[in-house]
């Protein structure tokens, strides 16, 4: 079974927060978890739901060799996501965007051809932002632009989220000190020599440390996104919209830690 | 347990047989099927696999309201497929190339934008296609000229495939009438009604008649690939593959009928 993370809870954060106040957790490992956990959210859930006025904007990465998968897969979770009753007015309940660095076309791993609808320097303010893998981010992990816009957006996302090797791109600037996380299972041992400071976890499909969620290997993105719908919109959601992907999430996907 | 195929059958068709020889057993249901389950063909499967000098060249169709992971998903697998050993002195075992209609940039469902590589009129020879489904199928249905190609190509195909919806543009020509075939769940009763003669089913992830394989709702795509991946190429290839994108074949994908 999922851990029991009130849904709705960082919704209600973002809604009624003023800038600045949502980091005041950040740095401390596991306090925001803790504070998770220590709350009875469940009617502050339910109000979040029904406040939000727009879909979360979700912004997904992408960069030359990103793992198509790794993208794709969250995108398809997020844009399938469908309120489950009328009560937030809402036709969607998140918005998925493409962003890259440049405006250019961006040829994935396999050679996939896709657009972004934005650059880093363009893009509306994001909720959620996904950070995928594959064998760009050998480079990426090294580009500061990149590096630094991850930085900026975690200040302000409510959850920030990474698909396979795209926890290098998180633990370049110390972003999962502290914290456990996980990655593609051929990157673990090198994540430990590297990374030290990041607990890395080598037996689950993704890893919810409150504030980041980082996930296993591509297609462990898609039961991430799951968990994140479910988390932000409630259990019911998550399943209706893993029933409309025929997706079968497995005991593993559903035992987070 | 998946059901024996033997691996690389039609690997061996398509290096030694002579154009239009491959058609021999078309339009009679369940030919093809039962000739391939009477022949004990490990050791063609083996030739067949040392005999190929070019990746099998994969053509996977798009079209304005495709369902992303619908084609990202058989993406991502041949994309991924590598030899297991190096007797074939193949890099990659397949060459996935998107193909649309028109060079335009195509809007998926969800608002992804993707070039395709080639125009229906001008990629090169297509081992196996994959029609994936989404909302745009329900037009691409009434267009006859991708219903002409679809037909063309399954002429030379060595497997022709569908993804959830799918299943329409294959039925809409009688490519499936007779055969076995499933799509998206929510779709199953309406191609009952409006294919008759398709023998739909709507309690597996795939059906494999041989040449035709129907796939149900978008993720079940991804099962789809790694049984063609199996069936060309050998199980242990198909298990390395999904290893490589952690993607848990559950045992409802492993039972294709």
């Amino acid at each position: 079974m999922p851990r029991p993370v009130p849904p709705g809870r960082f919704a209600w954060r973002s809604v009624m927060m003023r800038p600045g106040e949502e980091n005041s957790t950040r740095g401390v490992p596991g306090a925001s978890l803790d504070i998770l956990r220590n709350q009875s959210t469940t009617s502050l859930g339910a109000a979040a739901h029904m406040d939000r006025t727009q879909p979360r904007t979700v912004g997904i990465l992408i960069f030359d060799d990103v793992e198509v998968l790794d993208f794709a897969g969250p995108f398809e979770v997020f844009a399938s996501a469908r309120p489950i009753d009328n009560g937030s007015g809402l036709e969607r309940l998140f918005r998925p965007l493409i962003v890259a660095e440049e405006q250019r076309m961006i040829t994935c791993r396999g050679g996939l051809l896709v657009q972004p609808h934005h650059t880093i320097g363009d893009h509306p303010p994001l909720d959620v932002i996904v950070i995928p893998g594959g064998q760009g981010t050998r480079r990426e992990r090294l580009n500061a632009t990149v590096l630094d816009w991850i930085v900026a957006q975690d200040q302000r996302t409510e959850v920030t989220t990474s698909v396979c090797t795209g926890a290098f791109l998180l633990a370049e600037r110390g972003l999962l000190d502290g914290l456990r996380a996980t990655t593609h299972w051929a990157s673990i041992a090198w994540m430990r020599e590297h990374y030290p400071s990041v607990r890395m976890v080598d037996d689950e499909r993704f890893v919810d440390e409150g504030h980041i969620v980082t996930s296993a290997g591509v297609s462990a993105g898609i039961d991430m996104a799951l968990h994140v719908v479910a988390r932000l919109d409630g259990e019911a959601t998550a399943a209706a919209t893993a029933r409309s992907m025929e997706y079968d999430r497995t005991s593993a996907a559903l035992s987070p830690g």
